[in-house]
């Protein structure tokens, strides 16, 4: 490829789009240290030894790269607007003085209308000034650091007034400062946004977990969320991309609030943590995607689709300077150090980023009981997190098994003991289709965009529940009629195979939640080969198993064998 | 980590194994001119730059690395029988010297009773040894360079005696030759495997297509190969690995043959071509797995799995000096150039392998679609290949529609059409419980193994096929029960439905094809997001229909509606 880019900064973001680069055999100039992450692998002549820092490092970088792009966005802004007259800048030089300085990034977002937290710049870094700002904001706050925060330095909760001289300490007294309204957030989610000459692209929405304010964890999908939520927020963090200047692509951080609306939290012009898991999880990385679109390469929203749910977990430095070597290294024992990325930068700080492992199953089920052993590892002697901690991983169900009234748990347990005899996940939900009608709907609506791939609804009578169920989802909904008290079934049975056209339920024999269930594992087992595997070995233990009954009953004779195994 | 590397050979294979040494932050060191396409991506001091035929160099090579391995068998076998006194060398200098000549090889792979071509080696490169040969293993035969030969170089297909001359100009006269019995095969196979210092493990089996001798697709899985023949392929991969010496990653590459049975054609002690899908298709690719083979770091079958079904293509050296450039462009312009992989390797001769471009999909069938077109732009203006041309590819079915008469096609059509509206590809099938119950029993065994993802069956009266299916397949099978000439098909559904525990059928309603089409469709989208979204189309365009009669039916009455719509 022709192009050659500059790049300023060459830590593990620039390392990462070498790695890229290299597969399209792109040139990428790094400007850094000697021996920096980024330049291990990138082996030419065309990188610039000094600091990113200094104007003429970056005009000596810049007179031989076409595009000239950013690892941080911590960068004099001057300079890259000097050079932007001798090449091609991307993002825009205008794009990170706005970003960079996080209480003009809120204003501009605001002027877009685009929803992010209400922000007060602080005059001086006064108690008086920020006073006045908790009269307008309401207690707590966040009192922030306009520039040169990141990885929750430059952050201070304050939670009353007796918190202001602390605040004001701890974030130095002249420093530009500004407070910010407290946002009660259920989750934190981030969208990796890729913004082309032409348009504005988004990969999947993520669950970010953070620790000490560092990101620890990121799950994609994200957990538990609907894909309407899943797609506002896209659609939100490309609202947001769309209104900066230039080309690239860019971390959007999220409050899910608890009332379900999402606020932006900040915006990064750059590849950013929460995108990492994009190397393993979809066809194009956010590296990929970066130099697609600083190089005016093609791109479009397909390339950015999940390959498989995925979990990606930072390798921080530790305790002592190999924390992250044997975190590694336990990741090579626990699972063959799937996904493990090292970034052979030199000491390990404290808190420190030093790599990070991306683990992809066709579950999300799966990837967190690969990834759980490796975080309870690291997560050993750790001084409890002092703000949002890791959630407790539950397994995410696969098969909801829902019935009209508790009266039909006893013909479902059966059933339930083949789902965890499968291992499959599952919930047991109460949703009548006549007595809370709205309830039922609502949940089975919801199914999909919560992780739900089958449905089993057990019900007996008029047997409306597995019709409506599959009335209000996409999912294949599988029926099981259960005896009334009057009749034999077959009125449960014919009211739920005989459905309209238009909305089919996959309806077993009267009172057989075994079968229900072993559909269930057959439907999931044909697209993950696990499953399908101990649906296999079922059938071949049932085979054994009629076999062994044949050879006995030859054996024995009939009287005598119906004398021992019959008798009840 | 803390070992050193060292390779003889600095082309892609070597660029491909940095890639994952990097991720691990293992230092490799390359022996290769300077330059040289692994070298542009590991920037250190420990390379040595001159050849790998050069005794010296490979000494030195030796003195800085801590295990030694190999890019290319066609090395001096007595240098590295030198260095492995001083280093580790793997795999072992035996394994090279015995593969490096194919003879050997075959002779090697008989005593460990691993099955392979009859081969007689030519005393000397005359006619006269030559017929002696053509005497005990028939005419073709394949005659065969036995060192320095590969992509087809060395070997010359002789057909009769007429071809002896030529044959024997062709490679050379004064060249160890060995007449190899011609394999009748019907495609060819290849398994990555992985030897590790306790065990052997195995990639999946992929199909290989050739053309003039060199490899340009690969398939993972191989296409409508049965999973016992893949196990089989798997198995017979790992014995042949078994009995060499050392540690790494094999290529190994099979016929199967017109009776199914696999016959070895030839393996590489290293990363091989036909593994480079991995990179994307594994949670480990196989530059990941050589690497913890030689390193000993752990590694599992677990991490051997495929993500997603995969092809690979190569971009080989074309017409002119910048063809494979162009083809990269055109896999940008074509999807985003996902997997794509230039090897920054310099002159472009023709049929040089410059790069590959592997693609992943949710189906095979998407993946084909995906990569067709980029292979069309590869073939333009291409001479017909003189061998195995690749397979025209044909869209792998995902539903299966079987019935026991062509009398119930009637029934299934509507429900055809749903599946051809959901671009679902099908196949329909007679197979008839009662008149053909054992090409019943093998079509319902093999359609899981042949990609086949559900089965839907019709049958009526009796209507013993959905549980037949059922009773023989680990899928889902979905029962349209057919309304017979006598009654109202209540006994063909009951029939269908109340299936004994363990073997689950899904019924539909009485002649319900439609139903049973999106049931298939929900099946399929509770894995695949695309089908999810047509289903989800179709609910919502139903809904529309219905609510649009709704308003016809209040503005116009109900007399009026009955006349304009309900006439026949």
């Amino acid at each position: 490829m022709e192009k050659t880019v500059g790049v300023l900064g060459g830590g593990q973001l620039g390392r990462m789009l070498a790695e890229a680069a290299n597969r399209l055999n792109v040139q990428v100039n790094f400007l850094d240290a000697a021996g920096s992450s980024a330049k291990q692998i990138t082996n030419h002549d065309g990188h610039v030894e000094g600091s990113f820092k200094d104007s003429e490092a970056i005009q000596k970088l810049a007179a031989k790269s076409d595009v000239v792009t950013v690892e941080i966005e911590h960068v004099n802004t001057e300079f890259l607007e000097e050079i932007s007259e001798m090449t091609d800048v991307q993002p825009s030089w205008k794009t990170v003085r706005t970003i960079q300085d996080k209480y003009l990034q809120k204003e501009h977002l605001k002027k877009f209308d685009v929803e992010t937290a209400q922000s007060i710049p602080l005059a001086a870094p006064t108690k008086d000034e920020l006073a006045k700002a908790a009269k307008t904001l309401g207690l707590p706050l966040m009192l922030k650091s306009r520039r040169e925060a990141y990885d929750g330095k430059g952050n201070f909760p304050v939670k009353s007034e007796a918190d202001f001289d602390a605040a004001l300490q701890a974030l130095g007294a002249n420093k530009d400062l500004y407070a910010e309204k407290w946002s009660d957030f259920k989750m934190e989610l981030a969208v990796m946004v890729v913004k082309t000459k032409d348009e504005v692209l988004s990969f999947p929405t993520v669950e970010t977990i953070h620790e000490n304010s560092i990101c620890k964890l990121t799950y994609s999908p994200a957990r538990g969320v609907s894909r309407e939520i899943n797609e506002k927020a896209q659609a939100l963090a490309r609202k947001a991309v769309d209104c900066f200047w230039g080309k690239g692509v860019f971390g959007v951080e999220m409050f899910l609030q608890k009332d379900d609306t999402l606020l932006i939290n900040e915006i990064a012009p750059r590849p950013h943590n929460s995108g990492h898991y994009t190397i393993e999880a979809c066809p194009l990385s956010q590296y990929d995607a970066h130099l697609r679109a600083i190089l005016d390469l093609p791109i479009s929203q397909k390339n950015l689709r999940l390959r498989e749910p995925s979990i990606m977990l930072n390798i921080l430095g530790g305790e002592t300077p190999d924390s992250h070597i044997q975190a590694a290294k336990k990741a090579l024992e626990l699972f063959g150090g799937e996904g493990v990325h090292l970034y052979g930068k030199g000491q390990a700080r404290k808190g420190r980023k030093m790599g990070h492992v991306t683990i992809t199953a066709p579950t999300m089920a799966e990837a967190e009981k690969t990834i759980q052993p490796l975080v309870d590892f690291m997560d050993q002697g750790k001084a409890k997190a002092s703000d949002s901690p890791a959630r407790k991983i539950k397994e995410q169900p696969l098969v909801a098994v829902v019935m009209g009234s508790d009266s039909d748990l006893p013909v479902l347990r059966p059933g339930l003991a083949i789902l965890d005899k499968f291992s499959i996940p599952y919930t047991t939900r109460i949703t009548s289709a006549h007595r809370t009608p709205t309830w039922m709907a609502e949940y089975a609506t919801a199914a999909a965009d919560n992780g739900i791939k089958t449905i089993i609804a057990a019900a007996g009578g008029a047997a409306h529940l597995p019709g409506m169920a599959a009335a209000h989802t996409p999912l294949p909904v599988i029926g099981i009629p259960v005896k009334p008290t009057i009749g034999d079934g077959t009125d449960s049975l014919l009211s739920i195979c005989n459905m309209p056209k238009g909305v089919p339920v996959a309806t077993v024999s009267v009172n057989n939640s075994i079968n229900a269930a072993l559909l269930a594992a057959r439907i999931l087992g044909s697209s993950d080969a696990a499953v399908r595997e101990r649906v296999e070995q079922y059938m071949r233990d049932s085979e054994k198993e009629v076999r062994e009954k044949d050879r006995r009953l030859e054996e024995m004779g009939a009287e005598a064998y119906a004398e021992k195994y019959l008798k009840k």
